[in-house]
């Protein structure tokens, strides 16, 4: 690309031009959390999933019968979006609702086997995707990027679950 | 909540559930972008911005003139979504485009100073954020962090750059 010009080292961009993308974190995890949904897409399309429902079902494969609102932290989609793809895979019969008779607010979200089924189709890819991801990271590194991660999680959390 | 089921260990779902949110890395990483972006959502609203539009100007504050190609994988935003955000920030003065006299698919994108003034005065709040995040964090561990961040692109990344 010849005619890229030079990158100019102005006043106003020192701050993320010091540091550079490709050392400031954020982009880093927003450029790997973009490949890996990319690399899930052709098989959540097959299953008629979007992001959101695919995060929906993984969340309920391991919690049993959240709340809205705690789900819609733990799968990090807005309970706006979160209510449409409820709706959808409550009309796949893929999760089924259960009122609580006092409190609408605390209905409680469950995955129903044939949930659990799609869940496990998309998981083989999920995986692989996980295993390419940490090709060649040591054991140790792999260690300490968890603990980073989970400290990161608890600093800047605003839910305590 | 004294009605929450207990985990069940069912074969369908032992490899998530064996290995646990809180030790999944992807969802880990999930939940962190999720708060570091609704972190910064305020700002962003009062500048008129959402996350492409600010995604896009902090690209184009360290990376001069890219193609529109280049900027929808640096920036993470598909280009549908890309072209939507760009032609905001253009009627907004933010950015400009360059095209190419012979082929349009090598039009450039440039900031502005206008809008290298409004990623400027959003900064603070993603230095802040980004400060709260890794508080804590010794400096040996963010190293290994940020190396395993890097290679994990370099694993997952489809372009060459």
């Amino acid at each position: 690309m010849s005619d890229h010009k030079p990158q100019k080292a102005n006043q106003t961009n020192l701050r993320l031009g010091e540091i550079g993308l490709a050392n400031y974190e954020p982009y880093l995890m927003n450029r790997i959390m973009g490949r890996y949904n990319a690399s899930l897409r052709d098989e959540m399309a097959q299953l008629g999933l979007t992001t959101a429902k695919m995060r929906t079902l993984a969340v309920l494969s391991v919690v049993d019968g959240p709340m809205i609102r705690e789900l819609s932290v733990f799968a990090v989609v807005e309970q706006s979006t979160l209510s449409r793809a409820l709706d959808s895979l409550s009309g796949e019969g893929m999760i089924r609702r259960e009122a609580h008779e006092q409190d609408t607010r605390a209905t409680r979200i469950y995955i129903t086997e044939a949930g659990r089924a799609a869940f496990e189709q998309l998981w083989p890819q999920m995986a692989e995707a996980h295993d390419q991801m940490f090709a060649g990271v040591e054991p140790e590194d792999r260690r300490v990027f968890l603990t980073t991660l989970q400290k990161m999680l608890a600093n800047i959390r605003k839910h305590n679950f």
